[in-house]
C-alpha cells in the first residue's frame, strides 16, 4: 500500500482532516470522496486534496485499497454494511467512531472474507464540527486509538496503525471493549461534567457568565459541543458512562461531605490528589 | 489622587500584577512595595515597577493614598489591622481576595474615620502563583469586582473603581454577599469540578491520560492550583459553594437518571441548555 488509494466516506471535521493529512503528507495516492449532500460533494470538488467526488458511497469504495467512514457513531454500520458488496479483495476500511465495541464487533461481521474491518478512534477533534473547519495538522502528536478484535487481521491491522502513524498521529492499540471504558472516562465523563455545570448555571442569573474569568471558559469549553453527536455517544457507551458517572459523583459527594463537616485536611487531600493527577498530563501538542 | 502612591503588601500573582499594570499605565506615581520573605524583597528591589520595598509593611503603608492588601484571603485581616495605625488620613485600602463578605466587614470595621476600607476582587490569575509570574496585563478586559458596603465611603469606592479601570479591568459594583454568591458559581464550584475529576481518574489506570484530547485537558487546567489556596477560599465561602455543588450535584444527577432510563429527550435537552449558556460567553480577552 505504498501509494494507496483511499475513499473517505462522510467527512465531517474528522474525515475532512484525514483527506487532508494524507494530501499534505502524502500518505495517499489518490483521495475519493463520497458525502450526502449534493452541495456538499460540491464544495468538496474544489478542494485540492481532493482527487474526485463520487455520487455514491459505492462508487467511492470501488478501487479503494483503504476507506475511512468517517460518519457520526449511529450511521457508521449501516455505511459499511452498504459498501460491503463492493469493497475489492484485501480492501481494509476503518471509521473515526468515538465508540467501539459495537462497531468493532459489527464491521468485521459485515464483511466477507475478501475485505477487512478495523477500527479506529483518533483523539483529536474540536467542539467545532464539519468538514470546513479540518486541518491537516489534527492528528499530530494525537493519541489514534486502533481496536483490533482477536480474529482481525493482523496485517490490515498493522496498516491501519501505519496510516494514523503517517498522519502524523500516535496509534495506540487496545481491545475495543478497553477503548470504551478508556474514553468513558477521559472524553465522555469531561463532556458530561462541562454540559452540565454549563445546564446548571443556565438556570441563574445570565449576566454572571460575563464576570467569569479564564477558569470558568476552560473548564466549558467542550459544553459547545453537537448535543445530536453526543447523544449516540452516549447511548453506545451508555454502561461505562454510568459507571464512570458513578464514581465521579462519589468523588464529588466525597468532597461535600468533608466542606460540610469543616474537615479541611480531607479537603486538601482531595484537592492535592487532583493536582497531582493534572501536574503529570504530558506537554500540550 | 492624580498620581497616587501605590502600597502593595504581599504581592502574589495578582499584587505583582497590580503593580506592573499601574507602573505601565501610569495610574500609580511611587509604587512602595512589602513582602514578608527578605528573599522576595530582594527580588522585589530589582524590578522596574518598583519604586521603594520596606522592611515591613506599616513602613510601605505611610504615605501611601491606596493601599491594596494582596495576600492571601485569611491573610487579609490580620493585615489590615496590623497597618491601619499607620495610615494617612484619607488613605484608601482594598485587597484582591476571592472571598468577600467577611473581609469587606472586618476590613471597615478595622478602620478608624480617617481611612477606607473598600474590597476588591480582579476575575483574572492563573494555576501559576508568585509576583514572578505577573503580567502588566493581567486584568486587561478582566471583571474587576468592587464590594462595597451601605456604610462605605462613595468617593473611596468611586476611587476604587476607577483604579481598576486604569489598570485595564472592568470594575462591576456589588454587595459583598452577592460577590461571594456569584464566584461560589462561576470560579469556585468549577475549582471543585475540575479538582474532583482529577481526583476520581487519578485512581484509575495512570496511563489513560496520556491518552486524552484538548478537552480533558481544558476542562482540568484549574485542577493544578494550589490546594492550599483553594483550602482557604472554600472555608470563607463555605456555605455558598455548598449550594452550588448541591445544585450541580442534582444537575448531574438528572443526566444520570436520564441516561440510566434510556431518556434521550432529556439527555439531549440537557446537553442543550448547556450549548446554549456556553454559546453566549463573551469573546474570550
Amino acid at each position: 500500500m505504498s501509494s494507496p488509494t483511499l475513499a473517505i466516506l462522510a467527512p465531517g471535521l474528522l474525515g475532512g482532516s484525514v483527506a487532508q493529512a494524507a494530501h499534505a503528507r502524502g500518505a495517499a495516492g489518490r483521495i475519493v470522496v463520497w458525502a450526502r449532500r449534493p452541495e456538499v460533494r460540491l464544495a468538496l470538488a474544489h478542494q485540492p486534496w481532493c482527487s474526485a467526488v463520487t455520487e455514491s458511497a459505492e462508487a467511492a469504495v470501488a478501487g479503494a485499497d483503504l476507506v475511512v467512514v468517517a460518519a457520526p457513531v449511529d450511521r457508521i454500520i449501516p455505511l459499511v454494511q452498504q459498501v460491503a458488496p463492493h469493497l475489492g479483495a484485501g480492501a481494509i476500511v476503518t471509521d473515526v467512531g468515538s465508540v467501539k465495541g459495537e462497531i468493532a464487533r459489527q464491521g468485521h461481521a459485515a464483511l466477507g472474507d475478501g475485505a477487512h474491518f478495523v477500527g479506529s478512534h483518533p483523539m483529536a477533534g474540536s467542539e467545532k464540527t464539519g468538514w470546513e473547519h479540518g486541518s491537516a495538522e489534527l492528528f499530530q502528536h494525537r493519541t489514534c486509538f486502533v481496536t483490533p478484535l482477536p480474529e482481525s487481521n493482523p496485517a490490515a491491522v498493522a496498516k491501519v496503525v501505519a496510516f494514523w502513524r503517517d498522519l502524523g498521529g500516535e496509534p495506540v492499540t487496545v481491545p475495543p471493549d478497553q477503548h470504551d471504558e478508556i474514553v468513558a472516562h477521559i472524553s465522555h465523563l469531561p463532556q458530561i461534567v462541562a454540559s452540565s455545570l454549563c445546564a446548571m448555571l443556565a438556570g441563574k442569573t445570565p449576566a454572571w457568565r460575563n464576570y467569569a474569568g479564564g477558569g470558568l471558559r476552560d473548564t466549558t469549553r467542550i459544553a459547545g459541543s453537537d448535543p445530536q453527536l453526543w447523544r449516540t455517544i452516549l447511548e453506545q457507551n451508555r454502561e461505562e458512562v454510568l459507571r464512570a458517572l458513578r464514581d465521579y459523583q462519589d468523588e464529588l459527594h466525597g468532597l461535600q461531605i468533608a466542606l460540610a463537616n469543616r474537615d479541611y485536611h480531607e479537603v486538601v487531600a482531595r484537592l492535592e490528589r487532583g493536582r497531582a493527577y493534572r501536574s503529570q498530563f504530558r506537554p500540550a501538542p
